[in-house]
């Protein structure tokens, strides 16, 4: 039960497009990301995915569309909708979302990561 | 699949202790709340709670310590662990927790209220 700084754990690690676990509840993940360039396209079979940008602003794309999300805002991306986020600059995301979910869903392949602890 | 903009939102309501609901997925809520003043000492049977500060800060009281929260901070509080929140001055919270979870948890009582779509 001891309270987690969202600054101090974005300050321990610079990697792009990891996933760094920082708190557990309810069966749901609390995770840090710092994202950079283009991700890939993927989609989630099950889980929403919920992105909140603590710091800088990215793009997220689907199919038909894009939605730039700020700091201090968040989008919830359903289940089954295809998305690729898209930061031209470094931004620092909070993810929430199921233990269960895979960083790069259905597609796979070598971008794949497992959540690490911080 | 539209964003929410935090600032946008808590400027919509005045009210401590309600709970505005911003966010649905995988049966969690997320919930927007403005806390001032003392809570009621609860817990919840089964659900975990996230209490992230998006403005200000709050103490977290446990029966044998309490914990200050500051703005870019979170704390979990996991089920069956009573605790009251209390807030010198008004303080903006972001709730994450199961869509089943009641405010005051299992003590109940006039301070009880369900959370309303902002």
């Amino acid at each position: 039960m001891d309270k987690v700084n969202l600054a101090e754990k974005f300050a321990l690690f610079s990697e792009h497009f990891q996933q760094k676990l920082v708190g557990e509840l309810n069966g749901q993940h609390v995770k840090l990301a710092k994202f950079q360039g283009p991700f890939i396209w993927h989609h989630h079979e099950v889980e929403d995915e919920l992105f909140l940008v603590v710091h800088g602003r990215f793009r997220m794309e689907f199919r038909d569309r894009h939605v730039w999300v700020e700091e201090g805002e968040f989008l919830i991306v359903p289940h089954g909708v295809e998305h690729r986020p898209v930061a031209d600059e470094e931004v620092h995301i909070l993810l929430f979302e199921p233990a269960s979910t895979v960083n790069t869903g259905g597609a796979g392949g070598e971008r794949t990561v497992a959540p690490v602890a911080l």
